[in-house]
């Protein structure tokens, strides 16, 4: 078991909910979606609740190479830099969790925009580092498609090398404000990087003063081999996909053998499995409503979706057909993971159909359903089994899944003593029980 | 006159104040600067005065290639659209203008960004367009030094024209909603750009909706003839630097031929003279305390902010000489303006120190001086007069002199009938009398 409370997240990509169709529900909000006063709801809720951070993640582009994901997929979404931003500003002590491609930015942009809002926040920033796999996100960046994936990854290594030393440029003590001689700063203690690597050469320093939590928290999600080697050298908290507290087991040794390959402590790096949490008067009733949500895709949707994340052309395909052969790992450019366990499904003899219908909602992050005691149970087990330091909560239906998740299954942990009753002083890093890192350019021991 | 109201921005680059050394003065601010309270303070006395807007000015560098750069100026700031996306929360009617560069940013994250504010501050978001000229800002971003003058003029213009389309992106009716059907999107209504100029590629479309504004309001600064042009071409508001309220009256014919040369009325388009507006119990006290401002200027600051304007190393002049040849305009890569003033006091004999004290602050800009009285005769005299459509506010010290003019000079313009009492309804476009542009992509008279 983990040292302390379990980490609660609370993740939206599409701010209806975490299911692909969640827009057609009945409840879900429409054009409220466009304001800020739906998530500052969600945020308030969150906060009172103690919910450690508010996770956005963000894609640089519509989903649309396949015909109907213009038609049917809710697209349009605001950016989570500028909203995150403005959360920041209506609460106190929430962590901030925003996605940003190291594909399709600039290090100093990226450092500039964290740094700011963990000043902003007073310590609540923290950055979801992602590299670009989408086509449709490469075409809106003057490429004609992405980077193969270890030059993406490659990319993303120089990327928040760069970053973390644009966030040490000033060292404590360098800024003197010295009224009467003049001096601003200390010219020892403020660092150029002369940085010069195969993709980025930057001068430097920043002109932002060295965040609040020294280095906001750097999240990473990449689950391929690359994404964990990459995570467990740069990253603090890593988004995991596991089906099982099994699974996470395994999974949390293998994370712990490349942490200590870097000289890393285990408990310098959260993981946290994402979850579908459904909430309901019983558990049969829960899984109904997950499974009612999957008759809102239209079969040409499954299709596309499944197309997408095989990187084969399905548009031929009947849905009772079996899946054609599928793309080598070591030529394909998209997502690893998706991939998978596509082939994994297909290995089994499984329609397009079967796969499209079990995969089509968020893949392999696994549905927690039940009453409030029944989810809390579950995500205990997981937790107490040192499968997790806590869970991505990627609610299927907002804003209520997120409201009942708040309301009922927060007050069973904290009963359980799982779960903080308040938030603890300090910044985002020290709720997460994680170090202030020391600054890179650190001479006070010359 | 303009019809209606002047318009009022409030303007800041420094958060000390807009002279370069502000931060020496005894009640100038320190590490609070970086706290949101701070600026949460200012816009909420700006926006109880019915200002119009609040505009940051910026830097993607520290302002250090000179050694007293880096050891005098007060280099560390936060960044303008995480803290105007953080104000946007706190305030209800105020616009928010942060400047971007075209030439470090990607036009789609630009796009994002600023339509994302503008959904999330209900229709005040705005974008001043700034190209890069400072060699430290170009070796933040992989290049020695920042491409030339009209290079980067031909880059803003496509970058400008593909920022706008991707506003454009969602038509007004393009999103259904359509819970039965599943239909989301109007395919029909939703645009890809499939832009390729010389600077650019990008697809889109945008992944946020078209902005309240339909185009968020565009400010341009450059008073080059390049710039003139472009700001003509692209811009709904202008930052001009005038001397006189007739110089300013020959700027407006200059700019109305541009206008009229590109078939855009004269009131679609606002000129905003900077002014440095200090109030005091009398002018001749105003004007004492500006003086005693310029002490704050180490001899070796006026030296080298002189050399970064002419782009002539003076580090081995002493400050009594006279200047030294200066470049030629056809080949000079920095800011013309500056160049300029150099140019126009050597050429009266003028001393190094003296063209540097004399510039040193913000240059050309009018110091408007005296009591609340006639800071607003001299407003008054200016906009009545036709030579501007309001003014940028350059206040010399912050937070003071903002709070004094909030409070003292605002009153006395609103006795007149010459500033608004109350906000009107609606965007800070509307605000500013400035018509919705209509969509780019527009199908309805297909």
């Amino acid at each position: 078991m983990s040292s302390g409370y379990m980490i609660l997240s609370a993740f939206f990509f599409n701010p209806q909910g975490d299911h692909r169709m969640s827009w057609r529900y009945p409840e879900a909000p429409t054009t409220e979606i466009f304001d800020l006063s739906f998530y500052q709801k969600l945020a308030t809720a969150a906060e009172d609740a103690r919910l450690d951070a508010i996770f956005i993640a963000d894609h640089v582009a519509i989903w649309d190479i396949l015909p109907s994901g213009l038609a049917h997929f809710a697209n349009p979404r605001l950016e989570p830099i500028t909203l995150l931003s403005a959360l920041s500003a209506v609460t106190k002590n929430i962590g901030l969790i925003s996605t940003i491609s190291s594909s399709y930015w600039e290090p100093y942009n990226v450092a500039r925009q964290v740094a700011s809002l963990d000043h902003l926040s007073s310590g609540r920033a923290s950055w979801n580092l992602v590299t670009s796999a989408m086509p449709e996100e490469a075409m809106n960046f003057g490429r004609d498609g992405n980077a193969e994936h270890a030059t993406r990854y490659q990319r993303a290594h120089e990327f928040i090398s760069i970053v973390k030393r644009l966030w040490d440029s000033w060292e404590d003590g360098s800024m003197l404000f010295d009224k009467a001689s003049g001096d601003f700063a200390d010219v020892e203690k403020v660092h150029s990087l002369k940085f010069e690597g195969e993709h980025f050469k930057v001068r430097g320093p920043l002109n932002v003063p060295r965040p609040p939590q020294g280095h906001p928290v750097v999240v990473q999600a990449g689950s391929s081999d690359d994404g964990k080697n990459f995570a467990t050298q740069h990253a603090d908290l890593h988004f995991a996909i596991l089906k099982s507290k099994e699974e996470g087991a395994a999974y949390r040794a293998d994370i712990d053998r490349r942490l200590a390959a870097r000289g890393r402590a285990p408990e310098s790096f959260k993981v946290l499995p994402g979850i579908l949490p459904v909430v309901a008067k019983s558990r049969s009733e829960a899984l109904e409503r997950q499974a009612f949500l999957e008759t809102y895709i239209p079969d040409r949707m499954q299709l596309d979706l499944l197309s997408s994340w095989s990187g084969v052309d399905l548009s031929g395909y009947s849905p009772d057909d079996q899946m054609p052969k599928l793309p080598d790992d070591a030529t394909y450019n998209g997502g690893r993971t998706a991939l998978d366990r596509v082939r994994k499904m297909a290995e089994t003899g499984a329609t397009i159909r079967e796969i499209a219908t079990t995969l089509a909602n968020t893949g392999a992050v696994p549905t927690i359903a039940g009453t409030a005691i029944e989810v809390a149970d579950q995500l205990e087990e997981w937790f107490v089994s040192g499968a997790a330091d806590g869970f991505n909560l990627m609610f299927p239906l907002l804003p209520g899944d997120w409201l009942t998740f708040c309301r009922e299954v927060v007050p069973e942990l904290q009963r359980r003593g799982l779960f903080r009753t308040e938030y603890e002083a300090g910044t985002f890093r020290d709720r997460l029980r994680l170090k202030k890192p020391a600054n890179l350019f650190d001479s006070s021991d010359k």
